[in-house]
C-alpha cells in the first residue's frame, strides 16, 4: 500500500478509500449489512475478488472490523469508518446537485426521529453553526516537502 | 465514461471524480494553478497524458472551465467545481484524523479574514446547525432499480 505516507492528508485518504467500491462498500456496511453475501447483494458489479481484497485493505486502514459469527466473518465499522459517513455524504450531495438521476436521489440524509429534517454537509465552525464556501479558506500548512 | 447513469448518486460521483489524481488537480486549481504547468507541478507524480485526460474528465463532468489565456490554456473551476471542495475537505479531515502524518495535516481549513477560525466538515440542519454523526441517518429513496 504505497503512497500512505504521502504529506497531503487528502491524497493519502484518497489512496485509502479511492478504490473502485471501497466507498460503496462502506455504505453497504453503513446501511446494515454485516455478511459477505449481504455486502455483495449490494454491490452486484463487484468480484468476490475484488470485494475480499477491499474488505482486507478497509480492515487494514482501521474503517471496518472483521469477526467471526455464527455464520462465517461479520463485518462492521470502526469509529473511524463511522466517520466516513461525512465523506459519503459529501459525494451523494455534490452526485445529487451535479450529476442528478432522472429518478431523483437515491438516499437521503435526514435527522434521526421521527419526521426527520432534510441535512446536507458543508463547512461548520466550532460553534457548531454552518460557515458557506465563500468564507471558507484551505491553507496549505508549512512548506510542504514533496506531498 | 460508463456509469453515470448508475442509480445510487454517490456511486456517480465517485465514478466521476474517483480516478486517481482527479481530486488533487481540483485542490490545485482551487489553490490557484491556471495553467497546465502549474498544476502538474503540485502533482509531479501524474503524467502529461493522464493530467490531459483528467482535466478533459473535467471538462466534461461540468467542474471546471478550460479558456485559452495568453500562455495557452488556463483552467478553472466552474460552480459545481467550487463545491467539490466539501468533499477535498471531508478526505482531508478524515486524512489527517485516521491516517496522520507525523509532520501534522498539510492544509489548514479556516474562516476567511484575519485570525480566521477552524472549520471542520460535517452534516448541518436546514438552520445552519450542525448535527453530529450519531443523529444523522441514509435512507435508501425508494425502492432502488439497481445501483
Amino acid at each position: 500500500m504505497t503512497g500512505y505516507g504521502q504529506f497531503c492528508s487528502m491524497a493519502r485518504a484518497h489512496e485509502a478509500l479511492g478504490g473502485r467500491w471501497t466507498l460503496l462498500i462502506v455504505r453497504e456496511i453503513l446501511c446494515g449489512s454485516r455478511r459477505f453475501s449481504d455486502i455483495r447483494r449490494g454491490i452486484p458489479r463487484v468480484s468476490r475478488t475484488v470485494l475480499s481484497e477491499r474488505l482486507q485493505a478497509l480492515v487494514y486502514v482501521g474503517a471496518i472490523t472483521r469477526n467471526d459469527g455464527p455464520h462465517g466473518p461479520e463485518y462492521g465499522l470502526t469509529e473511524a469508518g463511522q466517520e466516513l459517513q461525512v465523506i459519503l455524504g459529501a459525494l451523494q450531495q455534490w452526485g445529487d446537485d451535479h450529476l442528478p438521476h432522472p429518478d431523483g436521489p437515491s438516499m437521503l440524509r435526514r435527522r434521526s426521529g421521527t419526521g426527520g429534517s432534510p441535512l446536507h454537509v458543508g463547512y461548520i465552525d466550532d460553534n457548531g453553526r454552518e460557515v458557506t464556501l465563500p468564507d471558507v479558506r484551505m491553507i496549505p500548512a508549512g512548506s510542504a516537502p514533496g506531498r
